[in-house]
């Protein structure tokens, strides 16, 4: 019979312990902060109706780029993100729902497009947003922004200290109108706005698409900073002001680490003023590892009802599997998950040695047996080495026999023979 | 423009917050329970390739109770269990993995099949397993239910105490062979005693299966015991001596609440010896709420290595959405998440509100600030009120002059102006 691949599938993550380690504590970890900010944890289906993921009319481009199939006369596919499966929920729940209303997912995504290098099929994301019927006010931009901080620093340890930069879509409107540009040149600027840190003739291809006059007042606000437009415009008074109450509030709340960078967009265009991203600075080259802003109407597809939301994203699986794969975080902290081996000398010493392991484990002292009992005692060891133990509880029939217990760190050689309770204490102690 | 429909599809599961809590917390403590036992963390892909999930023969029929779907050339679908996964794994980490290697998923699982009650198309599911390469002592059985028992205990608040009952397809071989059964006949007692609690006339069908003469004998099994047999066959006598042995490791263990019951038979036919399912005491209707057993050569369609195992499954969203749906969980635990709201009188105090707000969190006080602030007082109070919050912490004018904050006890109606270190110092009190 011919043997089955053993691989996953291009494009899909699976981890080794030591690795999955990791990345659970750093999960755990974010998820902590954010529940500390009052987030509530939704945890939607990973499949939705197609109609629900998608708009039927373009529903061929849209195949190619996820999960679909049909169940009896049911189109359904799998979540590409976690905005639709939000938007489906807060529109049916509300009643049930306090606004403003906080919530975050962390949850398994799906792209059905061919894997690129650090582009995954499937991977876990953290959105988090926070939701105001009908209105919602610009404090809370601020305030996601600075629980982002403490999301990312909660994981300092292991992905170094992080930078976000700040943009504001509302600025850019009010100088397109400033300039009179045509809402294609409009489009046209606001495409190389964002790619502006990616192509070399940004101010070429600006003359080109809105003029030389225009170019060169666009190109004034990186150049000379966006306070060099203070005065000239209402609108962009009201947008210059709107960036520096921003930035107080980010400062009240103890984040530094944030600039002002008008070139960042977000691709995206549902979003309507402030947005984000966020960088590690010891790993530019992985750009972005999270963002988000302000966007209008999530529900309008669901519900008459309008909700104005705040939310962000962060590539969870792309930040850690990148880091992890290419050994940028230091694991040593998890290297040692076990902390106690009960070795046993044969059959005789199993159930006596079993009473052990159930009062360690009751101790909450992370303890495994080695009950392969008719093994010799260098194997035995060399399992409890191989599992990284710190100790070996060593029984024999003496320590049958006298429950006194031979334990053994491993990390020194040491050995001492003492009753369960000073084993217990000995364990317990880091 | 025609909305789209808000409900999920028939057989997910989302819930509301509260609900959602305790999930999570039950969840939570059964995984830490796994950890304290030495289980390592799989978190395997959910798309597998179709060859992986299926032999290829029974395709038709394996179609429709699965989700599989096609992208280029390859054919995939969502797993089903966790079991295909593991196997796919452990073979492809046989050098990475020590042996026996312990791990546990927590994870979704997907049914293609129009769900029933209580049964549903997308669910998790916590799998645990203790796999050896070539052998594996028989003690890992007990260890396995000791620890499922460990497992069930650290939610015994919400669920109620749990009981396991113990079969052994060893003892129904021996028995079967004693009695001269043909193949056919083997596998129709088989098929009865594991229908025994379910049917009517048992008896009367082992007659028309077997003949009088053996189901008189088996049938003695239930009335008489199974310690009855004892000295009639030698492969009997030691079937009889192994579930002895099992039930002493067992008490050694600490598990009471244990019962042999040879009409548990876990009807999957990989099984090879013992088997147990658990069920919760205050909830029979649930029927089983777990179980597993031991099983040889896990990985034999990816290795020529043999792995035998011993591997139990907790049907964990089946037993916590049956409990949540029927209000059988008491959630006043979840139901006061947040300790502090940040109440803001007027947008000159969001600055310092703001900081206040940041010096909470970081005292690891969950905190929720209501950041409209152009809303009347009674709004906001409405709004800490609404989201259960413990305390309401209002900051004004007076506030930000003085930096005495007024704090709310939000169910005494209590309130007290001190400063933030006193603030925090209450807030941390439990």
């Amino acid at each position: 019979m011919e043997l089955k691949p053993t691989k996953t599938l291009s494009g899909f993550i699976e981890l080794l312990p030591l690795q999955q380690r990791c990345f659970d504590e750093c999960s755990a970890r974010m998820q902590k902060a954010l529940k500390t900010a009052g987030f509530a944890h939704l945890d939607l289906p990973a499949i939705e109706r197609a109609e629900v993921l998608t708009d039927k009319d373009n529903w061929d481009e849209i195949e190619t780029q996820m999960f679909l199939f049909q169940k009896g006369d049911t189109k359904m596919g799998l979540r590409y993100d976690g905005t639709v499966g939000l938007a489906r929920y807060v529109a049916g729940n509300l009643n049930n729902l306090t606004f403003p209303f906080r919530a975050y997912q962390f949850a398994r995504n799906y792209r059905g497009e061919r894997p690129q290098r650090g582009r995954y099929r499937e991977f876990y994301q953290m959105d988090l947003d926070i939701l105001g019927i009908e209105t919602l006010s610009e404090n809370y931009d601020a305030e996601i922004v600075a629980t982002l901080t403490d999301v990312y620093k909660s994981v300092e340890d292991f992905v170094g200290p992080v930078s976000v930069r700040i943009g504001n879509r509302r600025f850019w409107n009010a100088m397109f109108a400033y300039l009179n540009l045509t809402d294609t040149q409009q489009r046209n600027a606001f495409v190389l706005i964002d790619k502006k840190d990616k192509i070399k003739d940004f101010y070429d291809g600006l003359v080109q698409e809105v003029g030389e006059k225009a170019a060169v007042e666009i190109n004034k606000v990186f150049s000379n900073g966006y306070e060099s437009f203070r005065g000239v415009d209402g609108a962009l008074d009201s947008a210059i002001e709107e960036l520096n109450n921003f930035m107080t509030l980010l400062t009240s709340m103890g984040v530094k680490n944030a600039k002002i960078d008008l070139a960042i967009m977000r691709g995206h265009s549902y979003y309507t003023g402030i947005v984000f991203e966020f960088f590690l600075d010891n790993f530019p080259e992985l750009s972005a590892v999270g963002g988000g802003g302000r966007y209008e109407n999530l529900t309008s597809k669901f519900s008459k009802t309008k909700i104005i939301g705040v939310g962000a994203a962060i590539g969870f699986s792309r930040m850690m599997v990148a880091l992890l794969e290419e050994n940028k975080i230091d694991l040593s902290k998890f290297e040692r998950p076990i902390r106690a081996a009960v070795l046993v000398m044969g059959q005789e010493q199993v159930p006596f040695a079993m009473s052990v392991l159930a009062d360690l484990r009751n101790a909450e002292i992370s303890a495994v047996p080695y009950l392969d009992v008719d093994r010799k005692f260098k194997n035995q060891v060399e399992f409890a080495d191989k599992i990284n133990a710190d100790f070996s509880v060593i029984i024999g029939e003496n320590e049958r026999n006298t429950k006194i217990l031979t334990v053994k760190n491993m990390q020194t050689g040491q050995q001492q023979n003492i009753n369960l309770s000073e084993t217990i204490k000995l364990l317990k102690t880091v």
